[in-house]
């Protein structure tokens, strides 16, 4: 067995997860013990062969019902690079389209002996239904505007590259907060490890329930970058403008305003900049930002797979074997 | 090699089938012989590693026209755990949409060194057809209303699972029998084994040749709860309600007169429920019925996966390595 | 190791790609080069167990923005022979419907650490495009009515099982040569080869650049058939007649005109025929025609799985280890 796996297995802390639902539900200390897992893995895909067989024996359904390029890709990848067999369903070839209900599609695909379930969906609260239903371990990818705390999870691996221990950190969260799943995973695990988080955009993409997230706020560009050691901007979802449901005037005032430009990066020269993904290139930033060596936002995309391995990994009952 | 396979390898019964067409082509002997592999197979579901890598030499196309949760599901997991390629191909990603033929691309498909062809199509008889075209092994996973027998194989394998021998059991199929594929294949595999089948529903829901199919019919409920050992209850296809061609006055209607409630259950204390799911809850049985310790519905999923890996195994020469 | 395989490595050729966009960039040396490798690849689809797992420690992804059925399935096919990780990408299930840019996909999808990407697309020079952005080896699955390399290298890998010297041959190619991307990479690869070609069609679907392909034009069918030694017909797309683009006034009048006929074959006892797929039967040729023993149609699919297997085991370093 590889020695620093072999490590990992040693370790002394009882990781107490069964499910990966929210960051609500994980403590500091656990937290932190996925993100230290996770730089294993993240140096697994720097060698030459990026695999390490240690899932061979389970089976993972990707269950999503919504659209998702980097977020499927990147668990699909993890997982086969574990070697777990992995099927995939979505919406568009399933008997959803018959009326099944989910609860019912759930217990039917558990009965095939599935180990765990990545699970995206629309509504809050998919995942945690799902562990009422059945024993495979879930892991949420996404539930409607309420966590994604795998993305959350990579966000904060990534900032630590950059800081190691974020303890008193000024980090920027800039866009549309009302609607992002990613804001809302990212300051509950933000703030348990001790960051300060600023949340800054225009007033019709704050959510009503702004102060209780226990972020600060602001509708002020310039004092966010001038006080922040990284900036995240969020995407907007264009779609949204484009069915009429506007939530300011249009994209060019939004860039205007909130948009992060090369004179930004020239007049406030210590933040790095971070996005989800994709980018609105000309939108949340300008395209030389997003290009530029200040930006990690590639890094992000390598580290996902790392630490959805190391979720994987644990949540797979990893270090009690 | 394991034990117990290596056992089935060197039974004396010498399997004669290449294809799995339809039970018509299947005798009573090959049936019981299909059953008894399962048992292998159901066992190593149970396993904490359920694989066994036979069919790590065959590359196996699942060729789906049809919309399929649970039965493409159930076979890709089946032939992931024996270690088989396997490539997915559905009528939306495909030269089909090119006016291709269904001949042209099983020979185009079969031409690429494929060892078995999963296949569901809309039309009776395509199987078969595909036979006559390529050399590789066809499995039918439903075509039209004629035949679906990798489903009644595993009804069958739950039914044996209460009832070891079913001579002489009385079964009861209740709902839309004019639309089901299952209950062909049922009705053929269960007179093979010597069990009494009354198939009941409205009237409106019975093939013009219902008598030809050796069944008793009926269209009272009550009754045939009072006198069957185990209840399948099929699926209503409430789009075909939604479209206007109705099969009878109300869901609701239907639910009255042939829905199975938990008073049912009280009143006839000796049979199981079974259904091929997906149940609509509260059109073929209470949402209570289906949970209820009498019924089996999830057992027939788990046994599916195994049915399925004994066919592939059997299909693919396992007799005879 | 595989002996054979082992005397592929030790061959003192260096094959000097990368990427796999074009014939345009291939030189003779370099089509023979691949092409030879291909035998081994094909005598290893003949085994029993047609796989060889050298790129065991590679992760591919497919990504197709047009549907496609059997060049998706064949490079499929090849990669999972290989025993590559895959991983497939489509339009349908993407955030590409969310806006992301072309290069923000690649470069998503490369961050994951990918080692090669199969790019089909609708525009011209993406594939190229795509090397600028990121450093996996790119194959280009077909970019708009550009370049089709790898059926090229299938369709000229199959020629040479009839004549294993394509200098001085007359390969005629026949129908829509205007909206072909097989007709250009197969005109550029054959002429590199010393193959003399003509191409043949009505004066519609010629392009305007018809004389710089550096082929013979004929609209005469005849002509070209008493002159050839091998006849591929292209396929027609019926689409673009039905949406009113008609580029001949019947589909009728196309085949009495180009449509190769059992009369063709009697007057001219000597060519061989070939086809991209899918056929239309009854346009580009009679039905009887596609499935006589003239025709290798089958075998330029079978060919297809050889000869992108070889390409898989060049580009990724396959002379190098």
């Amino acid at each position: 067995m590889d020695e620093k796996l072999k490590e990992l297995k040693d370790s002394d802390y009882d990781f107490p997860h069964k499910h990966l639902l929210g960051l609500a539900e994980y403590s500091k200390e656990d937290i932190l013990y996925v993100l230290d897992q996770a730089k294993y893995f993240r140096e697994i895909l720097d060698r030459p062969v990026p695999k390490v067989p240690t899932l061979r024996d389970k089976t993972i359904v990707n269950l999503f019902y919504e659209n998702s390029t980097r977020t499927r890709l990147s668990f699909e990848l993890a997982q086969k690079r574990m070697g777990a067999d992995v099927v995939n369903f979505s919406t568009g070839s399933s008997s959803v389209k018959k009326g099944e209900t989910l609860k019912d599609t759930i217990r039917n695909i558990s009965s095939m002996k599935i180990d765990m379930v990545v699970v995206r969906h629309e509504s809050p609260g998919v995942p945690h239904f799902l562990t009422r239903c059945v024993d495979a371990a879930i892991i949420n990818a996404g539930d409607g505007a309420h966590e994604h705390p795998t993305q959350a999870l990579l966000d904060m691996f990534t900032m630590r590259t950059i800081y190691p221990d974020l303890t008193g950190k000024n980090i920027a969260i800039i866009g549309d907060i009302d609607h992002s799943r990613v804001v809302r995973s990212n300051i509950i695990g933000l703030l348990k490890l001790g960051a300060d988080v600023t949340i800054c955009g225009p007033k019709t993409m704050m959510p009503a329930y702004v102060h209780e997230l226990g972020a600060n706020v602001s509708h002020n560009l310039d004092e966010t970058l001038s006080w922040c050691d990284i900036a995240m901007a969020l995407r907007i979802q264009l779609e949204r403008q484009e069915e009429g449901t506007e939530l300011f005037p249009s994209i060019r005032e939004y860039h205007q305003t909130f948009g992060i430009t090369m004179k930004h990066l020239e007049k406030y020269p210590d933040f790095t900049i971070m996005h989800p993904g994709p980018v609105n290139r000309g939108v949340e930033m300008e395209s030389e930002v997003a290009d530029s060596d200040r930006s990690i936002i590639l890094s992000q995309v390598t580290n996902g797979v790392a630490v959805r391995m190391a979720i994987l990994y644990l949540l797979s009952g990893g270090t009690r074997v």
